[in-house]
């Protein structure tokens, strides 16, 4: 059981909520949970755990994004990886279904029009798998060529109803895919 | 590393495919693979390991399908679930591009203007986690309102192509989650 | 989450139900469960899991026992094993507590007066680790020293309120376990 | 093989002992162990572990305590906490037998008439997971409503072999643990 | 704890000893062991569980072998081939040191002088990892360039020596395997 | 698949290069790895992770070793120091052939003529396992009785020979190992 939330209250995201148990600390949920929020996001290399991004020098920026933090008490980062992939298509389906226009992913990536949408991690925590998921809404300052949800038309409104749908779908999708594992029998 | 294999003779899927190091003993792969075949579809009742579906008094049929199956030796199933929305995922991305219509996927199926366009499981064996995917290119005869991939358009060259794409995707999507586990650091 | 459910119809245990899937088959319950149920044990020498006792030429019988089966979607016997221990643990505190005498455990069996009372195993599936708890209610023909929980003056309503109510333990402490284990940082 | 010791000389648990290798480090015990001691408890709020003890601002004090310091070298947290209520539960059965009175056990806490007799907590360290159990021995400062051992009459020799007792007992229930483990066969 | 047994009676090897729970069943010890016997060795084609000598239509013969085999209560395959090498290779050293001659390792494979001296396979079972190691004593009618412990000087005493040693060595190993993982600090 | 890599120029092995990720800082070498370097060796008390060592008061030092340094992508630790050991038992196998002398292994040390001529250790990262394994080339200064590659009659060419040539056994071996689990079919 996944567990959902939307934090009203705009929060810059830097990288510190990419720590165990935020959800627990900050909102008393306890056990997996996907939580999201608005506001800026400013990673400096120093705080990136992606460390193919900080050899490279590179720092995460963007003024305003709709953010994505999941966290499951397990401890296989690359399930947690896959976990990621499917929750960025699943954001990816909702977008084109919403938006009626083409959404590319590319591994934890989404672009629109060749233009970068989204920024994504996974890593481990000491007691849990976490995975941050950040869509710009605006773009000015993004050190690369991006596009935000509210250049795609997205109103302030419909950016927060995308997100509840994002969060019901991904705790669905979780919840369908253990249901998947706990229905077959094995075989030879 | 998932090897990938198209065997051009015709096979008929039964359920007996479904079975520990299949790609090994009919095409020597040793390790991770996925391997595509075309053919009739027919998995009686009793052979099902989805106990959902058998408890249903359900079967698979199919006149012609794409087929394909996954192995990977690890032995969590719910990460092979995972790994396996994935590949129908891709499947999805791919058609969508090729077919130019929307492809809508429910979990581990696809379906086009609300026809079922494929059928999945996911299982484990003694040694490793394996998938079944099969996506009907004809529907005489198939138990549920359905659509194939020679309704949508494809011929037999492009089914082919379409097996080689999704082949290679699902690879580097593997790989890709693979290395993505392998740059990051932990975090408390 | 442990599901749970309370089988009103007799039904015999003869070790076949020690199999993956057994509530999902039977009471389409789907994830972890633990159901109970009221009925003659019959375990005949060849269908013991326990080797133990296999080997010893044992058989397990009870004219009427209520039997307990648990089933946990996850691989680690052991762990298994612990919350086999677990359950035993609060069968004996709820006795005590309805009784109001002492009931000894060592390790997985439970006793009055030296006398046993109960019967457990744990062991893996495929796609699971199963346990079954049974507790005698009456004793003729059981093969040791035996007590039931009818000669401990427990009425056919009371063993059934026993049952309701271990069951609901049972799912609230391994709810409470994974909580407990969704609070904590980790250490150095 | 969890080995066992007792620490003759008083002890002061300020949660730094809670650290991995604790138990090799101060006594070369190498392995899975359980040891023992005598001490006050000062945990401040910044040390706690149970970060929901440390967001209600609590800390853990008492003037003396016998203190339980278990590690397993394993990493699944959930199973040290299903290892860690086993312990709980032989100190009330132990308590009980030496007492003559009802000890009630609530998840991992004790209590003798609705007062509270124990505090525990389970984590995981980068190589094992660890227990921590004390009892109090004096109540004095004890910031909620507390028994002590020596109030329930314990002398200072019943309390130290209370301690050799419960240190046998839970090595003896973890050895049967493994060993249940160990000969069953699995089933379909 | 690797317990060691040599079973004095003369055993034929079939293959059908690699079940698990073998040396519970017939010398009663319950938990991870090695037994060592001596006799012939005949796995016919259907009793092997290396697929790739299957493929091949091969089978194993040997007139008289000096067996162990190995059970170990964990379920990771490639751990118990690492184990498996590491048995290799004792007995490789160990040969070395009684002989004076050089034995040459490849894989888990010996050889001298390019004559092939044993075989060996890891299989899982459902609650254990399982190794077979066998080495010629005799060579009639083995089915490739074979050498066996008895032509290279080992007498009927000096062949049982060695089973008993090359028993107590792996034993060691395993343990000391097992401390070396218990004695370290985790890094950053 | 480990990848290899000699590092050409002189390096001081401190202890900081057993950090998660190291090649793929340094050499971006992304994924199961093993590199070798030559350069002292100086680890300081405080720097050990060994704590057996620690407690000693022991430190490492040597003028001139080969240093390899290898890290697999996965958390048992146990299985890490199986895979130590064998890249141990490699070195002394190349090493006899290459020398014509005996070298003894250990556990993880190799000695010639009663001389330790290596140190290692295995260890565990939030991400990875990893292994240091040193082979001192000089010895002066060496706190025990030691010996050197170079005292041994290698040059420096046939250090950096040896170098590769163990680099390249070491990832045979692993992939080897992965393949034998890849080819075997479960047994009861």
């Amino acid at each position: 059981m996944v567990q959902t939330f939307f934090i009203e209250e705009p929060l810059t995201y830097d990288g510190q909520q990419l720590t165990s148990l935020w959800a627990f600390r900050h909102l008393r949920l306890q056990g997996d949970s996907i939580v999201a929020f608005r506001g800026a996001c400013h990673v400096r290399q120093e705080a990136l755990v992606d460390l193919a991004d900080h050899l490279d020098g590179a720092f995460i920026y963007s003024p305003d994004m709709l953010h994505f933090l999941a966290e499951h008490f397990e401890s296989d980062l690359e399930k947690g990886v896959l976990r990621q992939r499917l929750l960025v298509t699943l954001a990816k389906e909702i977008l084109e279904e919403i938006l009626g226009i083409a959404v590319k992913r590319r591994g934890d990536d989404l672009f629109v029009a060749q233009k970068k949408l989204s920024v994504s991690i996974a890593t481990v925590t000491p007691v849990s798998v976490m995975i941050h998921f950040g869509l710009n809404v605006k773009t000015e300052g993004v050190p690369v060529p991006a596009v935000g949800l509210g250049e795609l038309g997205l109103s302030e409104g419909a950016v927060r109803d995308f997100a509840t749908r994002l969060l019901a779908a991904y705790a669905a999708e979780m919840k369908e895919v253990w249901l998947a594992r706990c229905k077959v029998r094995g075989v030879p």
